[in-house]
This record gives structure tokens, C-alpha cells and sequence, in this order.
């Protein structure tokens, strides 16, 4: 028997899971050429996801107080300015391997979280909005990271083979 | 203070709501036209994820042990078939009327389940197999439902002006 704080952290963990599986997926599945081109005419390409993903995504493990970021190299490019802004950016292979090594990083840490951790406040709430605010705690950013990873794969579905 | 089971629903309704209401004025600010053009060529139209969103939020009703069905009518054209299957559809102000319908539905219905109820077993799974895998709960169907809003809102996101 599981008590409470477990299972909801293990429904939690696996939404994140799955949602960020099924994206791995996909974006292993584009080529270099998908990757390139808008998904809509104007909008972001899978490529501006793919380096948007692993910025969000490395910007969890202060967020949960699990360590420094590694990535914020990439924030100009793929967090404060939109797609085609930026005219360095890195190669796809670069940025591919930035994504796994985001996710790698993040899943491992998060591994390290005890149960009743994912309760304590995140890291961008205050001592005093998080007691009137109790559902402002670490496993609210892990819910909303995976329904940010939802959002975009939606899109990114839209970039493969008909 | 809450309990912890308030604390969960909470956050996981609040996901939905968040989500739903995002996807909700996005349909409300979409054109008929931009309700009939394909958000990427071959791919679904607008009006398709309307009457799909009314469809399954309607086959809530019956998982959460809330209520019978209202709109088997759409499961044809928007569950069981891809867009553009099935020709003869309703018209795009009687699918809003559905889509805002089965939301008002399930959300009035949902808004009468107390805190234990979320963590009793869905009407899709077996006793037998709920016993093993507790998780299988009405609330994993609310944030596998939220995690489908959040899915195709960032289709629809991308059938906007830009």
C-alpha cells in the first residue's frame, strides 16, 4: 500500500513521462530538412521547439532547487526572443544534443526527490505566498512542464510525415 | 489547511481549468474561415478539434461515473473517423453550441465529486486490476483529459492570426 503524496507524485511522474517520451520520439523521427521549416508558414520550426525545450527544461533544476543551470546559453535564442530572431544559432545536431542532456539532467535529479519534497515550495514562490498558496509547490512545476511538453508536441505532430 | 487529497484535486482541476479556458478563447476568436481552413495542409481543420474536444470531453460523463452520454452523435464524424471522412457534419454554430455544452456538463457534474471520489477507481478499469494499479483513479482520467486540451490547444494556437 502507497500511501497518498506517493501516488499522486507517481501520476504526476508519469504524465511528464510519457508526454516527454512521445516528443523524443518525434523529434528523433524529423530530418535535418523538417526541422527546418516552418510548421505553419510564419511560425515556429521544430528546430526553435527542440532548443525552446531543453532551455525550459534546464531552467527546471533551479526552479526545484536541484542545481545550477547549464544552458543559459540558449535563452537568447529560444526563450526571450521568438523563432528567426536570432540569426546564430546552434547546429541541429548541437541542439539535439542539448535537448537529451537537459532531460537527462533534469530526470536524474528529480529521481533524487523524496516524496514529501515535491510538497515543499519551488523556488520562485515566497515563504509567504506559498502558506496561503499550498499548491504552489515543486510538483506543480513538474504538472506544468509536462503540459508545456503536451502543448508543443501537439505542434510538432503537425511537422511529420503525412 | 487542507488535506492532501483537496491539495491534489485542486491542482489538477486547476490544470484543467487553466487549459480548457485557454482552449475556449481560442475557439471564440477563430473565424468561420479559419474554422474551415486546415491548420496545415492535410491536416486537421479547426472546426474537426471542435466537435473532437465536444466528443470526448461528453465521453467523460460515463468514465467518471457521472452520468450517460448526451453526444454519441459525434462520435462518427470526430472520435472514430479522421477530418474530412465524413462529409455531412453540423454546422459550426451548433458545434460551439455542443463544445460549450459538454464542458458546462462536465464541469457542473465534476464540481459535485468530493475529494475521496477523485481517488476511487474510473469506470474503464477493473476492481481486480485498480487493486494493483491505484493510480487508474478518476483523477488520472481529469489530468489525461487536461493533458488533451493542452495538446491540441497548441494546434489551434497555430490556426490564429498571426
Amino acid at each position: 500500500m502507497i500511501n497518498q503524496q506517493e501516488l499522486f507524485t507517481q501520476m504526476a511522474m508519469q504524465a511528464w513521462e510519457t508526454n516527454l517520451k512521445r516528443m523524443n520520439d518525434t523529434f528523433a523521427s524529423l530530418t535535418d530538412e523538417q526541422m527546418m521549416a516552418d510548421i505553419v508558414p510564419g511560425r515556429n520550426r521544430p528546430l526553435y521547439l527542440l532548443g525552446h525545450m531543453a532551455a525550459v527544461h534546464d531552467r527546471m533544476l533551479p526552479l526545484l532547487g536541484l542545481g545550477e543551470r547549464k544552458m543559459e546559453h540558449l535563452d537568447n535564442a529560444f526563450l526571450i526572443n521568438p523563432d528567426k530572431a536570432v540569426v546564430e544559432l546552434p547546429s541541429i545536431a548541437e541542439l539535439r544534443a542539448h535537448y537529451a542532456e537537459a532531460n537527462e539532467s533534469i530526470n536524474r535529479q528529480m529521481g533524487l526527490l523524496r516524496g514529501d519534497e515535491w510538497f515543499e515550495k519551488h523556488t520562485s514562490v515566497s515563504e509567504e505566498d506559498f502558506a496561503k498558496e499550498p499548491h504552489r509547490n515543486k510538483l506543480s512545476i513538474l504538472n506544468s512542464r509536462a503540459h508545456h511538453v503536451s502543448y508543443h508536441l501537439g505542434q510538432l505532430m503537425m511537422a511529420k510525415n503525412k
